[in-house]
């Protein structure tokens, strides 16, 4: 096995960022301008996916990150590709996010969404939407046509109609599958059964690394299934399941979203690499691997520094991830602990 | 002038806590077990403010400051003192928060709150509320009553019913005040004037420090004035506009949220503390008066660490605030840059 050209480089990046560290300015953006990379996740969660939906899933993620890769491809946004994958999963209906999403208390979904820019820091979510299509996109017009990061609920559906955003009906959101889990987790409710909180992920995600050195993230989900009606979770909070800053990392987080917004996970892995000038690898691992796993919090990230070193740590039994450098090709995995990886060309 | 006992014991504790920087656990509590500390903030903003509603602000303060001291004097948790003092503003009527509250582009007030236990990161939020009195008081019922950390909007209210919380109409918020507020800030927007951002908040928030050494931060705003019906500002976001983890500090915000929001203000704050070994005075200066500054993001926070040690840096003309420790007496300060601190008798 070859050491790939990537690592080699990356690897001398790091190094030379770690002699910046007094520094207040952005560490550098990769010596040999022109990488790119990209890393989705499908949600953490049980491993214990039934094939179909496994593969289903696995052909949504190579759809979506190779949207992402042709925008990065022709040098296009990081944001830009971080916006492209997640409607595609958003659209698949085989995530909970967008189409696929899971159903509240009330029946239906309520969605949040949020996307960062890191170059900028500007930023634009939203939060317990009920007849947005894609809520990323949405999210993207927050951050653009507003002057405002967070719109929530009703106000943020009347700014989607102000953008020609068409509100859909709540059978858009119909699924047999998301219907009997509803059904499913309402019985267990009734009967006080204690939750299987480990298969209620499937939120999506992805975070990118343009030519031009940028840095962005995005996440898009449902929340967990029988939520309280207007509650929100991590996802569209900016620092909790997302975050982007070219000083440091980009981060799309996904599990138990409550514990990530009490520990703030998505910056302090940041904050860390930024502060304590550790990898992005050991900041993910401490974060997802210690501090949540000592507090009985759930799930994963995904996250990527500046010169493109990549962490993809979870606490669950599986958290599907695609990823691509600008050399291809895609691998997929993480969709349970044992399944070996599968690598599949990019175009 | 004598050097007050508390600073000479606080700065023996805080050279204590340097030595310890390689420890992962949280720093100790104040050596002399029983001394306990409290800020509160009414916003910052313009200095500009009419001398009968800084009579009328400086006296409700005192009154909130009062209340929190009396819970911290008889042993009672910082989360409590935090709670009661924030209701006080809330009820005033006198601050941009519960019954004083800006209104949006609707026409009415939409709010926001949050509470957190730096003890055990617990935490509680509501935004986009209309109909509640005392949003704090919610976002404490959020945290205590479900599973969840932020709930928004319709589904909030709800919850707050199923709590035997009475929904008010929205002629409690009704201030001859605030209504002309309203309808000059709109004619001001139909005109296309540039907006005079400096005066436009008075968010309110408190950060303590109990005798068991147990920091929590709280803070309640009705937002900007006009902003979009759904918007959603840093103040009810963990992380953002309020936080408080006693492996670090509290931090209540106020300012242009979207700013507080992008930078993950408060945890940025302790996370300086926690990561870099800063005291408290430089993590808060450093982002107030510098990163925040050259974005243009206007505000101010008030900020304590678990050795007692108090920052409250503003860089706008004016941010109202009240301190108080153990050994008495309140401290009223920062409604203007230049006009004197008063002091007034704990009780």
């Amino acid at each position: 096995m070859t050491i790939p050209r990537w690592t080699v480089r990356s690897l001398a990046c790091f190094t030379f960022s770690l002699a910046l560290t007094t520094s207040r300015a952005a560490p550098p953006p990769p010596d040999s301008a022109g990488d790119f990379a990209m890393v989705i996740h499908g949600g953490a969660g049980s491993g214990d996916i039934p094939p179909d939906l496994v593969a289903q899933r696995q052909a949504a993620m190579t759809k979506a990150i190779q949207a992402g890769y042709a925008i990065l491809e022709r040098g296009g946004a990081a944001l830009d590709a971080v916006e492209a994958a997640i409607r595609v999963l958003e659209d698949s209906g085989w995530f909970d996010s967008g189409r696929g999403a899971y159903y509240t208390k009330a029946g239906v979904p309520e969605m949040d969404a949020a996307i960062m820019d890191g170059r900028t820091l500007a930023a634009g979510s939203v939060a317990s939407v009920q007849h947005i299509a894609n809520p990323i996109h949405l999210a993207r017009l927050v951050m653009e046509k507003t002057p405002h990061v967070l719109l929530v609920g009703q106000g943020a559906e009347e700014f989607a109609q102000s953008q020609g955003i068409e509100l859909v009906s709540p059978y858009y959101f119909y699924t047999e599958r998301e219907w009997n889990r509803f059904l499913k987790a309402k019985q267990a409710a009734e009967k006080k059964a204690p939750a299987r909180r480990d298969d209620e992920h499937g939120t999506v995600g992805a975070v990118a690394l343009d030519r031009a050195g940028n840095l962005a993230a995005g996440t898009s989900t449902g929340g967990t299934v029988l939520k309280m009606p207007g509650r929100v979770g991590d996802s569209p909070l900016i620092g909790a399941g997302t975050y982007a800053n070219n000083q440091s990392c980009a981060v799309s987080g996904t599990g138990t979203g409550e514990f990530y917004i009490r520990n703030v996970v998505a910056s302090d892995i940041c904050a860390r690499v930024r502060y304590l000038h550790v990898s992005i690898e050991q900041a993910a691992d401490d974060v997802v691997m210690k501090e949540l796993v000592e507090q009985h919090g759930d799930g994963g990230v995904i996250a990527m520094d500046r010169q493109g070193h990549i962490a993809a740590p979870f606490n669950t039994a599986g958290m599907m991830t695609a990823t691509v450098r600008s050399t291809g090709p895609i691998t997929l995995k993480g969709w349970n602990k044992t399944a070996a990886p599968v690598t599949i060309n990019v175009k």
